[in-house]
């Protein structure tokens, strides 16, 4: 029996946040918008509507969570949720806050530009208003 | 008491496909991807995760049994699922079908480059064949 890893791209861009039932969740370590990610610990799972529904259930709810705290934590305009994995194929969802003038609004943030880090005390303090949203 | 009204540009930018029982389906007038979009008839929504959670289900089953058909249709490799409503604000989740070497393959669909519409036949086509999958 395999057990989950978290795929070396989404662990390298990223920073921790927490584990929920079905997902680990992640903060992407990029200081252009808030954007949290999910990781169902399912081993080898690619795309959603292949899942169990059981699964699919939860994924959604989990999500739907994040959402909740994303947009509680940011004020944000727009919520935007995706899951692609064109690049990255271990089923990952994205839950990014947007606003209006932020970058490349209105378009995608996927495949935009380059990555940048938070400076430290900044990806620090949303990790800990997350955590504490989540809380 | 308001009544569901689709949005003009979604309209205007795609053919009719079906009405499930949450969602309006349409097929973007798009000849780059294959590309269906379901909109459900709620008032006023746009945010997945502001839904209550019986309203979520039912949309996370009706994009389930799209994206089936879409990967059935056109045996792609991979289903990109997507709500992000940062133009559009009625709210609405796009299903596309994407394979290695499409346009802006393995970057996203939205905000690229100029929707080119389907040669009449070509549209009617897999129109058809959504319709058949989906009987």
């Amino acid at each position: 029996m395999s057990e989950f890893l978290l795929d070396e791209r989404l662990r390298a861009d990223s920073l921790p946040v927490c584990e929920l039932d079905l997902c680990r969740v992640l903060l992407m370590n990029d200081n252009r918008w808030p954007w949290a990610i999910l990781v169902p610990r399912i081993v080898n799972a690619e795309e959603i509507h292949l899942l169990d529904t059981n699964a699919q259930i939860r994924l959604l709810g989990e999500t739907t969570r994040i959402a909740d705290v994303m947009a509680a934590v940011t004020g944000c305009e727009k919520i935007n949720i995706g899951a692609l994995g064109n690049i990255v194929r271990q089923l990952h969802v994205h839950v990014i806050a947007r606003n209006c003038g932020d970058e490349n609004w209105p378009g995608p943030v996927w495949g935009y530009g380059t990555r940048r880090p938070y400076p430290s005390d900044k990806g620090k303090l949303l990790l800990n208003k997350i955590k504490r949203q989540l809380a």
